[in-house]
């Protein structure tokens, strides 16, 4: 089981744009040079995400992508399932109900105990990415990241404002 | 973010070996009879699952695959684990430490924010996995199932047995 990784990327994307003055955006190439991404895979995650409500485009000189929403508002688990789509990792397709032992359908209404087990795990999992925005990454890489990072993140994000 | 098909094959099989007689087998075709699935792929789940330390092979008339812990020893995790790999879903590939703000390698010895939130969230998941074991499962179906449904595959064991 494994995530793409234009899930890395978008949290990342994310996070760079809550650092955005308000009113402003960022050009999808801009967003690509700030990690070195590929802009042209980067520009489909953008897509993603903008059809998920979790970015938006600015028009005008200094436009580009925004955040659509604060980004105390915006979940990694938003992020996640606007790149991954929120269909469920585990589909049961009810085996259950098939060969020599399978009796009728109605015999059947309580979900499979195998199924209710991965759901429940994958519950767990969405809690945990439902409890951190991208407001909370944003203050953790600002209190934790080297000064000089820092710095350089800001001079990145004033030149690109201009 | 999708699970492949064999997980939900491999669990429902446990299950059933875990009510397999001490000492005995069952063929891989009579697995794969039992919920009507392709032998030639639940084999390589079985594979999977004998590589993994799961099952084991008994030889002899009548042999074939079973259990080779007590099924209360046998977790989901394990079981899920032994099918999909036990790589995280989440790979952290330390875009961080790219482009323009990037900093000396040195500067990078916490790992990332993202990362952590995504890895916390996989531990969540594993957690609720590893709780059920192969034994909690069997004792859910067969306290839940319909009789016929429970007839059925105590004759299906007995046939299969003999």
């Amino acid at each position: 089981m494994a995530m793409g990784q234009g899930v890395e990327w978008a949290v990342h994307t994310c996070v760079l744009l809550a650092a955005v003055p308000p009113d402003r955006g960022m050009a999808a190439a801009k967003l690509a040079e700030f990690h070195d991404l590929p802009p042209a895979y980067l520009a489909k995650q953008l897509q993603g995400l903008a059809a998920a409500g979790i970015v938006r485009s600015v028009p005008g000189r200094r436009g580009g992508y925004r955040l659509a929403h604060p980004a105390a508002e915006v979940t990694v688990l938003d992020v996640v399932r606007a790149v991954e789509g929120s269909a469920p990792a585990f589909r049961c397709t009810e085996i259950r109900q098939q060969g020599p032992a399978a009796v009728g359908r109605a015999h059947y209404r309580q979900p499979c105990g195998i199924a209710r087990v991965m759901w429940d795990a994958e519950a767990a999992w969405r809690e945990v990415l439902a409890a951190t925005t991208v407001q909370d990454l944003l203050v953790e890489v600002a209190t934790t990241a080297a000064p000089v990072a820092i710095r350089r993140t800001t001079d990145f994000l004033q030149e690109a404002a201009r």
